[in-house]
């Protein structure tokens, strides 16, 4: 019983090694290579330590450590979905609830219902959590976006309410950090990185 | 003031971004390309969460965490040491004293104590958190070497006391997990992965 118990934790751990191969959009400082999965939720799980008192609300920081490190985890089988990328959102659900059933399966039922939760609360961002989270996944790109120079934006020409769309998410978790890329936004717009509408 | 404690915090965040560039010598399951820091902080970090059942005392999950995703920050500018690298380990202590010096300064005052203080405990090696903190060091790098058909210790000629030597310190922090990989180290020198002695 303790020995399968142990096997079926250490063959999930294995299998989340797949998130180092999921890449995104965003790159890395200097213009670099496409960061992936793993970087980035290892990147925005320290930013929630580093900025936690910019929360809005109280927020247990255990959880949400949890919540950022796992929240991408369903894209080992279901992809990355660009975050402006409006067509591939609307499939994006049904693919991720398929792969949140195969991937937490290979878990105990304790630590795969733990887990399952944690992910349908970050998706459902009802709680000081989630919406906590939330913030970190959206700033963390955002803050490297803005340090490449906004090359990125420019080259998708996008318009300021495409990542200032995904700031509004970040309000939700952080009026603070909202602002403070309310005017990197604006900054951009004034050197022709994203267009002004 | 507050502006610039925020400022502060982002360059931290921004600066960090550098450990994804830092490689180890483990490959990604699958035999794939080495890993980086980020990654392995990652990794190590959801296995602290998974398997914390298995800590030989009792720990603080939040902290024990915070220092695994953060243990190896110096890196950025100390470079990672093979973990069977004996005179890289020799000079690795002063070079990472520095690059501490450096990094944590960027960072506001008492944010900048609390993760140097958390990378002296691990370093030191003396409570709870770090004795589980090292075994997940140990364990992550370990579980993918062994499903990656011990290619690199064969390729090393490593003698199994190399890695036995290590889960010796996987046994300070979890029991069970150190007699789990005994068994792994004994299949592989069956299989001639590794050197008997």
């Amino acid at each position: 019983m303790e020995a399968d118990r142990l096997a079926r934790q250490l063959s999930f751990a294995l299998e989340i090694d797949k998130e180092k191969q999921v890449l995104r959009q965003t790159r890395l400082l200097g213009y670099g290579r496409r960061e992936n999965d793993a970087e980035h939720a290892w990147h925005m799980t320290v930013m929630a330590y580093l900025l936690r008192e910019y929360a809005n609300e109280r927020i247990d920081l255990a959880r949400t450590m949890i919540m950022t490190l796992t929240h991408d985890l369903v894209e080992i089988y279901a992809g990355d979905t660009y975050a402006y990328d409006v067509q591939g959102r609307e499939t994006a659900h049904a693919r991720e609830q398929e792969a949140a059933d195969r991937l937490f399966s290979l878990l105990p039922d304790d630590q795969a219902r733990d887990l399952r939760d944690l992910w349908e609360e970050f998706e459902r961002n009802d709680t000081p959590e989630a919406r906590f989270a939330h913030a970190m996944d959206n700033v963390q790109p955002m803050m490297l976006n803005d340090a490449n120079g906004g090359r990125d934006w420019r080259a998708r020409e996008l318009p300021r309410s495409a990542p200032a769309s995904r700031n509004e998410m970040t309000r939700l978790g952080s009026t603070r950090l909202a602002e403070y890329f309310d005017d990197v936004l604006d900054a951009h717009v004034a050197a022709g990185n994203l267009r002004d509408e």
